[in-house]
């Protein structure tokens, strides 16, 4: 076994799990205790059952986001249950805590089927002041999302696919930057038509991008191709390959500026490569291992290449996002993360790099940047008050200083 | 607003509720990330999926706890709704680390019906090691507990119901020593027939009390009352009050050695006291003003007063209990919290007063009494592996070392 591993197993061995659940008021005497629980705890609960609302002012529910998992789509091992996926969702819960300070606690549960997924998840809505869905198969965790996005008061948020949008069309709005491109006249390829793919695709299209297409293992998909589709392939048949081109990503490729793939090893081969336009953009994202090693996508051709890797320049990393985003929600008490702030969080990513910083290997910035999570966190909350989805403009006020 | 009630509601705002969730491990740099998160998570995650009982090795679930509330019965305020019993839910969460170092998790479900209750509950159990029930009304806590325990691998717990229990059983023995009494022949009046006081005449009646009676509003319970009975004070009927007496508490307590109040502030008069049997035991448990004011009873000749207040003597608090009772089961893995696990914790808890100690004042080691949580701790886990219902022994023996 490598380093790596064993260091990982004794890690989470060494403390059982790696998060514990910590009171932020001491208990040291007779009256703390009577602060704390009873007699005096009567009063807040009393305060929050006359007027809900305070449930912000007196619980942790304003804090705390819901990791919630069924297991089906853990990491590249697929579907290995929920009790197995428990420490990736210990480690996002981490990740939230140490990026932006939100409290995120797992729900790992105990069944695949959608309908049941959305109504446990609704009946926790009480003690959760947002929900983040992780490692849900598609496409299962489409129908979860749009019904819990619909159905509760808080932001509802799959970060398998939008953390990885927002973080790479913050990585992509960069590369544009730096080959000289527009976003009207960019040709774009997105490879798998997962969950990630169609978010992807989906806030490239909302952020201004129209020469978009979409392959999966069939190829190029369009809208009434009458193999392989489902009811969200056919809604990104609608805005995407408009002249309904047909073929595997070896046809369709040839031309294209930018490759996005959320597929698998192997799936870009350097001829494709070099059939794509001058200068290409290639974010191989596959994991662990991407769709073509950038040293062989820099020889055929391309000019910036980024991964889900941090052993290679250019990682495109969910947790660029997804703390930040709930943070800025979470701090105006957003009932929703809309297409806005997901733009909002996009642009605040891309922006901490000015013009003089980026280069083909540094179109984003790395997961220990500590201005992200707060640059994001700010631009969220405005977009949020600006498209009306906020609920507390006091707390937004805070959130203009420093975290 | 007294002094209490304005530094709880300060307290409670302050810090926006009181529980947190935090990393036990450092994520500094890119290394710590690769371990904690993608891709060193994997190793734990595949280990889980070969062999399930690992979970308990390199996961948080074996140490965690869900508090699981419904809201309708939150302390004396009925129901209240789930988010306004949250604060109650931290408290309780808080006092589960502070006293015993178990991380607790509160779990408010916005539904009151059964059914829905314990299915949600199943769902949740890849992630916990264990569920204490809490502030549920009767008669559904009944019905939710007892499917919840045959249904679930893990231990659950009702802690108003059970927690009070232990605790009032454990002050009982001790003023059974300090009155000369024993058990068998010992006369004990339970008023109020709801969660805590069948809990309490069945505990008595499983540690070997059989000259019990149960009061409700409607006087003493009996097998085949006809009137105001359910399927649980039926249970009660064939255990106690073997002459079938009838009649309102003022009756039935006349003679009696022992009246353990869970009903209602002022249901116990001065004159009935005066009716029972000289150097009375009195614990008068109604929240917050109790069935009668302890210098009312021992005017009336009381020997011995417990009340669930802090400010006056013998608090009858089920801090004593929960902490440590969850401490020995999740030490050892227990699969349940069965009566002789509950009889260890009454044991650990009386015991830890010696026959010098006790006192008519002091019966019961208070709330802060620091040795209270490891000494039941280690009772229930032995009593949990005598009785055939601990998985771990290896974590038993680590629990032999101090906490």
């Amino acid at each position: 076994m490598s380093n790596l591993k064993i260091d990982s197993l004794n890690l989470h061995r060494k403390h059982q799990g790696k998060l514990e659940v910590r009171s932020k008021v001491a208990v040291e005497n007779q009256y703390d205790l009577s602060l704390a629980y009873s007699p005096g705890v009567a009063e807040p609960c009393k305060e929050i059952a006359e007027e809900p609302a305070k449930v912000y002012d007196y619980t942790m529910k304003g804090n705390t986001v819901a990791v919630v998992t069924d297991g089906t789509a853990v990491l590249g091992l697929g579907n290995i249950g929920p009790a197995a996926a428990l420490p990736v969702m210990e480690g996002k819960a981490l990740l939230f805590k140490t990026f932006a300070g939100v409290d995120a606690f797992p729900i790992c549960l105990d069944t695949t089927d959608p309908e049941t997924i959305v109504n446990t998840v609704k009946l926790l809505e009480p003690g959760f002041g947002g929900v983040n869905l992780e490692d849900i198969s598609a496409p299962a965790c489409f129908i979860i999302e749009q019904r819990l996005k619909k159905e509760m008061n808080i932001p509802v948020f799959h970060d398998d696919q939008h953390g990885t949008a927002i973080v790479t069309l913050a990585g992509l709005v960069n590369a544009l930057k730096l080959t000289d491109r527009t976003v009207a006249e960019t040709k774009v390829v997105v490879n798998g038509a997962g969950a990630a793919g169609i978010a992807v695709i989906k806030l490239l299209h909302s952020y201004g991008f129209n020469d978009l297409m979409m392959c999966d293992t069939k190829g190029a998909i369009f809208e009434g191709r009458s193999y392989g589709m489902n009811p969200f392939k056919e809604e990104v048949g609608k805005f995407t390959n408009r002249e309904k081109r047909e073929g595997l990503l070896a046809e369709v490729i040839q031309g294209a500026d930018v490759f996005i793939g959320v597929s698998a090893e192997g799936a870009l081969k350097p001829e494709m490569v070099r059939s794509m336009n001058k200068d290409s953009i290639i974010f191989a994202m596959a994991n662990p291992n991407p769709e073509i090693l950038p040293h062989l996508a820099k020889e055929a051709g391309a000019k910036v290449v980024g991964t889900g890797r941090s052993d290679f320049p250019n990682q495109i990393n969910n947790v660029l996002a997804f703390p930040g985003i709930f943070r800025g929600a979470l701090d105006v008490q957003a009932s929703d993360i809309n297409d806005s702030m997901k733009i909002a969080a996009v642009k605040a990513i891309a922006g901490l790099l000015n013009e003089q910083e980026i280069r083909a290997d540094f179109i984003i910035p790395p997961p220990f940047d500590a201005r992200v999570a707060p640059a994001v966190a700010e631009a969220v909350a405005k977009a949020a008050i600006e498209s009306g989805v906020a609920r507390s403009l006091l707390a937004f006020e805070a959130i203009t200083q420093p975290l």
